[in-house]
């Protein structure tokens, strides 16, 4: 190529920076160009919520490089030698000109700029609610610096007493947390009837009983109105009619990709909003890359596009795109399985690959699920628990997904599914994983490998599981069931779920088996604490003639619904 | 088959139970009989060092199951149906009669059993040196429930000052942290020029630097007696010369498998010293089946037999012999990639698959490594350090190994690359690895995924690597070189390696490169505090047209040796 190459990036948070940075080391003579339409440049957003929460206190550790610098112009210049245009919005692409139109905000003047390549980063924008209200003081998104900064001196200032939080995905939730550590009381509104929609609604179930030890949640209801008085927030007012009195209300539905610019200069865009890319990032113009929120990618398990707003992700695809726009198209994001994670509270919450919902809604027809409950190491050295959620394709044995939630260390078990996925391994292979044990880090048998086993003797027909879920639906029928629970007697005195179940400790069930009615047919449903003895239980009626004898999938620790004691 | 199965299980620590518990749960009727030579049973060893250490006082927590009741032979009769015949030795295996001989040791009664199936659990023993003394009081191993409570009455009682550790292995680091905290000063002794030989040289040297903070290390030493008075430990002497006073030697060189019975049996024995197996657990007698610490295993990389004495290893390897002695042959243990990890003192150091001297032992020629340091979640997050060796088959591309070191979350980092290696995964699948991602968790670009860009970086070209103990190597030669510090000045003032090396910050550095030598075929070795900087300037000097450009790798962080400051 002759000449110096001049590269063009729209946005200056994630995606943006990482694109030009990685053309700059890839070409040192390259003319790079960030337009940033607001003032800052690579924002830490993912951070906001502990900065709220006050995890931290210095504001410009949101803007730093990992060695501590302000990542401002000053320092784009001079360690990269990338010229940053903040405060300045990209109005229009003219792709047949290669030229951008652009307006310096705090100035009103227009200007262009001429193109070999351009990498559109712009990003997504918080949905709203079509509702009354939205601007008045005390309504707000967390989306933007302005939004964190804003939330941060609600908890310096320490006036406001009651919030509501609408939305009770990943961003909501997170915000649930830094509310609540500034002392502020909490509602959390949903529409959907769970909470974090990428989790099957039983692990939601459990999420939301923990959440609901923090703040109120109400599920399947949503906001019709922000009432005010003198411009200020008052009240919430929900579908069915209650007020919630508050004088914060953070918004948190979801995001939309922003795509006009890339629309009005003809881009193709995808159904999910978001804009077209293949695999090298590059849009339906030749000449110009698009990543992170604003596009969309392929789910790897089912090969559909997906909208997947993750910080981590937006990353990956701006190194690839900066890299193609200066070196011609080498290298490649082959997509996504969607892997997250969230802070809620002092749980872990995470998961990847498909959901069992997902799965279904994706055309798997054949699908295994187990639930497993255990602690992540030892009790002796202060182990926690975990609770996974595995969900496999019957037909090949493959791992189409996980998900991990609890005290425990979830975020190793999640990166543990996620490379099992990557690596498209069964069952089979996770079964004898060789992972790193020591009694600081793991059990013996990992949880993820327990799990694994769970799964095999599932699939190989040694036991038959019952979720909770499915369980509860069976008690709400009447149906007839034999409740047996193997606990020993001190641990049934402390917590019982309490539904009519006998008590039978395993070391005395099978002395005592004939305590069971004897009509073989009957369906016994068994647990114990995390179901281990219970599966020890089952395989004993089993052997002595039951024929429908099913686990409770993660036993009393898998249980979301009201107990006993 | 007729009639019920009868199954012999040599062993009750580890494997054996797990053998026998498998079995139980595949097959309700079989009888099953543990033979455990010492009086306890399922004892969590690798929790030894943390019941010294005094991370947890209860001592039947070794014992306990999940649900904390202590496994003793009512447990596993009441609970499992399970014979244990504790305090019994097996004296002998007569194959052709499959029948077992043994002694009671509490009595001295001998005895017979038959089995159908027949588990050799024997483990291993700890090696000691040839050398006199190993009788005095004082003189310990670290292998059995008795030496774990005489070090935890050592700990308690706090009389002992001084502690010997003979051997810088996995056990040796993890007794100095043991008796570290019950205040007795340590001197580590190794016989070798490094410790932990699992880790690469240079990765060994940072554990060891640490390490150095709170024990004397001593390498490249052996004892040569044990020295008392009135049958207690006083000193220990050493090859070259050096007397150390002590009232407390531990020695953990090594274990040697239990194979005595195995041999006398005329079953096959490997070169490793362990008992040959295949993968369904079965020894060179189709019906004795061998597991844990006392066989071989092929290690998955090389398929060279290995000896693994690892806990988790051994239970998997149980789980398949069980259910193979009752079911027949249904079930495999592949073998291992030696994973480990252990906990030192504040650092997490553990391994994968193999390291570089290793490879290059198995007759890997085209390999790269890569050291990368840098936080293992943001600085706001209070991120901790963690620094990465990775090794890759340039032939293939595909990951070979990984070490990693330090304070921050190593365990989740093993396992990461554990899981890439069991599915067989390239650098270009890490590269764009989909791994959860919050700041609570992780860096956005998490640490496994930075550490295969660099990688990417290398194998394609984009810079040449030199490793701390390279640099060291030239230095020593004398070599000419043209050593290039771009942290800030403040970085630089704080700490600096102090082997002339000039400071010229990353930002300043485009203009003031005429301040380097102008032949471009200067070698230059460029840091900065992790060596992110440090790339980032080696790619400008290069587009400069110096053509002997090398980052060091890791940088200030990964530098093993003495500081200036």
């Amino acid at each position: 190529m002759n000449g110096t190459k001049r590269i063009i990036v729209i946005g200056g948070s994630a995606a943006g920076p990482k694109a030009a940075s990685r053309a700059r080391r890839m070409d040192e003579n390259a003319e790079i160009t960030i337009y940033q339409k607001s003032s800052d440049l690579s924002m830490a957003s993912c951070g906001y919520p502990y900065y709220i929460g006050g995890f931290f206190d210095d504001r410009n550790q949101l803007l730093c490089s990992p060695a501590g610098v302000v990542r401002d112009s000053r320092f784009f210049w001079n360690a990269k030698k990338i010229t940053t245009k903040v405060n300045t919005e990209v109005t229009s692409i003219d792709k047949e000109n290669k030229r951008i139109e652009f307006t310096d905000l705090s100035t009103g003047l227009k200007g262009t700029a001429d193109y070999d390549k351009l990498i559109i980063a712009t990003g997504a924008t918080p949905r709203k609610p079509p509702v009354p209200g939205l601007d008045l003081e005390g309504v707000t998104t967390l989306q933007s610096l302005p939004d964190a900064d804003y939330l941060r001196k609600v908890s310096d200032d320490g006036d406001i007493k009651k919030a509501v939080v609408i939305g009770g995905g990943l961003i909501g939730i997170e915000t649930c947390e830094a509310l609540h550590l500034a002392g502020i009381e909490i509602t959390l509104i949903e529409l959907l009837p769970q909470l974090l929609t990428f989790l099957d609604r039983q692990m939601a179930s459990l999420v939301q009983k923990y959440v609901q030890s923090k703040a109120n949640v109400i599920l399947e209801n949503g906001v019709t109105s922000f009432l005010g008085e003198n411009g200020k927030l008052t009240a919430v007012k929900l579908q069915n009619g209650t007020e919630i009195p508050c004088e914060l209300a953070v918004i948190a539905i979801g995001v939309v990709p922003n795509t006009r610019l890339a629309r009005e200069a003809g881009l193709s865009v995808g159904e999910t909003g978001g804009i077209t890319v293949n695999s090298y990032m590059q849009t339906s113009d030749a000449d110009i890359y698009a990543v992170g929120d604003c596009i969309e990618v392929p789910n790897l398990i089912t090969g559909k596009m997906v909208h997947a707003p993750y910080g981590d992700i937006a990353n990956l695809e701006g190194r690839v795109a900066g890299e193609n726009a200066v070196c011609g198209n080498i290298a490649q994001f082959p997509g996504t399985i969607q892997t997250g994670i969230c802070k809620v509270f002092d749980y872990g919450v995470g998961a990847t690959g498909l959901s069992e919902q997902n799965a279904e809604k994706n055309g798997f027809t054949n699908i295994e699920t187990v639930i497993n409950a255990s602690l992540d190491k030892p009790g002796f050295m202060q182990g926690k628990l975990l609770v996974t959620k595995l969900i496999v394709n019957r037909d090949t044995n493959v791992i189409l997904g996980a998900q991990v939630i609890g005290p425990g260390d979830v975020s190793k078990q999640v990166a543990i599914w996620a490379m099992a996925i990557k690596g498209k391994l069964t069952v089979t292979d996770m079964v004898n994983a060789d992972l790193p044990y020591a009694p600081p880090y793991s059990l013996a048998i990992d949880h993820s490998i327990a799990t694994a086993h769970i799964m095999q003797n599932k699939l190989n027909g040694h036991f038959k599981g019952i979720s909770a879920e499915e369980l509860k639906v069976k008690l709400n029928n009447k149906e007839s069931l034999i409740l047996l629970d193997v606990r020993n007697p001190d641990e049934y005195e402390q917590s019982r779920i309490g539904i009519g179940e006998k008590l039978i400790p395993l070391g005395q069930l099978r002395k005592r088996i004939e305590e069971l009615p004897s009509d073989k047919k009957n369906t016994i449903i068994v647990w114990c604490k995390i179901s281990l003895r219970g599966y020890e239980a089952a395989l004993i009626l089993m052997a002595n003639g039951y024929k429908n004898v099913y686990v409770l999938e993660g036993g009393m620790m898998a249980w979301p619904y009201e107990k006993e004691k």
